[in-house]
């Protein structure tokens, strides 16, 4: 298959200048166009200023549609319906069942309020509380995911938003019906079709029609990526996500066309994604690097892929599984398949990543759309301080401090001492006043 | 003391503009100077570029220090000793006392990995790890503060962080005793005397001398808060903060002295920060207003007070408690006290707080240095989507997905299905491999 040119970057864990050509392979500078950001800063302001009509106005001039008012731009809830009878049974089974295991897992992620009394009554806890309102971005055009729908949706319904608003651009008008089938099975209560930094900057700041959100999640182009980074602190943001990758530990003995074939699922996403996998058997590498060459002309988006796996991929010849967690940890890989006999061994192994697949049956492409964790991930490395999406990033806690006025008394005399030593009188006089042994106290 | 001239302003929740009011009233916006952003930007890619020479040449030029290397900037787990030693011994238990409560509070926060089986053997689960290592951004200058050294470390250290680096300016070489004690009390593992965005960018990217980090927390001037945003996505950051607010529910029942204290402790912070008073009771918002008049004289910081509380604080006339919580909802501010007969009355009403001090007797001052909860608080209104900085702010979630061969090939219908609805026949092709009686499958 030379006429298709797959030519995979191959690495030595154990070679002198390997930290070198690793970091080399995963290079990779975000939003590096300043002109893409000076453009969404100007898009954000005309929509703080001029609200309905600006996003009425970018609609236009973007997605290219003849629309004159906010209420076009609105999907009823039964338009939403009609598309479940668009799209086929076998279709809405798999969302619907896609979504019931989507719930079930997060809803192991509740949080609960708490609060401890020390001996004198005093009592200290923490209260969770879901956000008001939040806005999920989804994708239009060639990325059109109703996975992303569900994944993003229902973490924020188990978390117990009451309102969730959608935006997605339909350029030229086109729609996924399966994505509207989608948010019709989430049951979101509003959809706007409209996109980019013009619906990020209306989901921030609100509009005439559009009231304003606590917190926009979802994927985007790097104008909506831009958008997102610019608008965060006025509201909350998932993240800023940079390219997909997927890293593979196997110990050589999963049938290597199964692992091609995972390479291939992320490759396939665009030519930014990235592709890894770590194995210490150098024949098992040769047998997947064959698998490849044998599987790609059956792939419809070979193209895709040989670009993303010549340009961002590559094959670490590993001597050992412990080498392979320890690169991992390094590389801190938004999907880490451990095809492995014991990857419970390789597990405790691990301190880096935003979802981890384990045992040779469990190919990332599950976790893509119905094992149930959310397949909003850490990208680019990002998992080395960043999790999956999840119930916890649509609720937050507050802190509850209730003293007795004996505890009051106690904690009077150390706030005071440490109050005037940063020359913060008021704090100290307001502690002091509340115990009465002060002679100023009450 | 007309003199002084304190003019807060008057709000009446039932006036038909409250709304416009009260929006009128929290009115700011954020890093509006776009000549900061720029030079923020300049000093970062100087840092990127030239590493530890430009970290040095900024440090001389912004805080007028001669020196030559890096050396030169790091302190010694000595020196830090040392100051512990400098400090009272009134001053030393204060700091160690807070330390132990700040960590018994942390210690409640602590998560679990957890994990469920399924009937058929699979796992699904979520492993929680801390982050490698974490940078500290304490301030210099005249808003040095030992109590944030404790606020920010503990929780990292209860998190299970290995790694903690410290940054603080020190103006003309000016530092502050009871910042070294703090460090050296919670055993911060490196600290350099660097601040300002060379410091953030530094922390972000690393350089010849300082490795680089996951996680940037701590607050700092409009230059560091704007680096911080710039660094986000390479590394995760708290917050950008703003201006710090208090708002305060009385019944109209306490000592008034001690609300005016509590709105002087907030205001004596800067200018820019805000005190909000909402009572049903007309009288008693007079009565604090006589006590503001009275107690102000006194007040070392009288003329910060004073134009914070001028500009930024306002009180509001209620018509009961319930309608006090709905506007407090909307306010959502970083810090709320509940100083009514009943707090657990009006605690259920809240949806949006930093943190809540509940009781006549709990001055917001107490939570401020040792009451337990960290005092680094979402600000600004954030608490709509933030919460306070905690110990899984330091940690991340991996998903952990371990699926049986039945529940591979069950899945692997559905991630068909769903798979080539999106035009990722690779995804479908992964799932289905692993199904035995799928045509091609194993």
């Amino acid at each position: 298959m030379t006429l298709l040119g797959l030519q995979i970057k191959r690495l030595k864990a154990d070679s002198l200048d390997f930290d070198a050509q690793l970091s080399q392979a995963l290079a990779w500078d975000g939003i590096a166009d300043k002109s893409i950001e000076s453009n969404v800063q100007d898009i954000i302001k005309s929509v703080r200023e001029k609200g309905d009509s600006a996003v009425i106005h970018f609609t236009q001039k973007f997605d290219h549609l003849s629309v004159n008012s906010m209420a076009e731009l609105k999907l009823s809830k039964d338009y939403l319906r009609q598309a479940l009878k668009n799209i086929s049974p076998v279709q809405k089974d798999a969302l619907e069942l896609a979504a019931r295991r989507i719930r079930l897992y997060h809803q192991r992620q509740s949080q609960e309020s708490w609060i401890y009394q020390e001996s004198d009554g005093s009592v200290f806890g923490q209260k969770i509380t879901p956000m008001d309102r939040v806005g999920l971005y989804i994708p239009g055009g060639k990325a059109s995911y109703p996975s992303t729908v569900l994944m993003d949706a229902i973490p924020a319904q188990v978390a117990g938003v009451p309102e969730l608003i959608a935006v997605l651009p339909t350029p030229k008008g086109q729609c996924n019906d399966l994505v509207l089938a989608a948010l019709a099975i989430t049951g979101v209560d509003e959809v706007y079709t409209i996109g980019g930094a013009q619906a990020v900057a209306a989901l921030a700041y609100g509009t005439e029609t559009i009231k304003a959100v606590d917190k926009i999640v979802g994927p985007g182009n790097v104008y909506v990526a831009a958008a997102k980074k610019a608008v965060y602190g006025q509201v909350g943001i998932d993240m800023v996500a940079g390219p997909s990758e997927i890293l593979v530990i196997c110990d050589g003995k999963t049938n290597p066309d199964w692992i091609a074939m995972d390479l291939f699922s992320q490759a396939e996403h665009d030519e930014q994604a990235q592709s890894i996998l770590l194995c210490p058997n150098p024949n098992y590498i040769d047998a997947v690097v064959d698998s490849m060459n044998k599987l790609l002309p059956e792939m419809e988006r070979r193209d895709i892929i040989c670009a993303s796996l010549n340009s961002r991929g590559f094959l670490v010849d590993v001597t050992s599984l412990e080498q392979a967690a320890e690169i991992s940890n390094r590389i801190a890989p938004e999907h880490l398949e451990l095809s492995v006999e014991e990857p419970d061994k390789v597990l405790s192994l691990l301190r880096h990543a935003g979802a981890i697949f384990m045992g040779r049956h469990t190919s990332e492409a599950l976790g893509d759309y119905c094992a149930g964790p959310s397949h909003v991930l850490p990208t680019s490395g990002t998992a080395r301080f960043s999790s999956a999406l999840g119930v916890y990033d649509f609720q937050k806690r507050t802190s509850l401090i209730n003293c007795s006025p004996a505890t009051a008394k106690a904690l009077a005399k150390t706030t005071s001492v440490l109050a005037r030593s940063e020359g913060l009188t008021a704090h100290a006089r307001a502690a002091e006043l509340r115990d009465p042994s002060w002679p100023d106290g009450l």
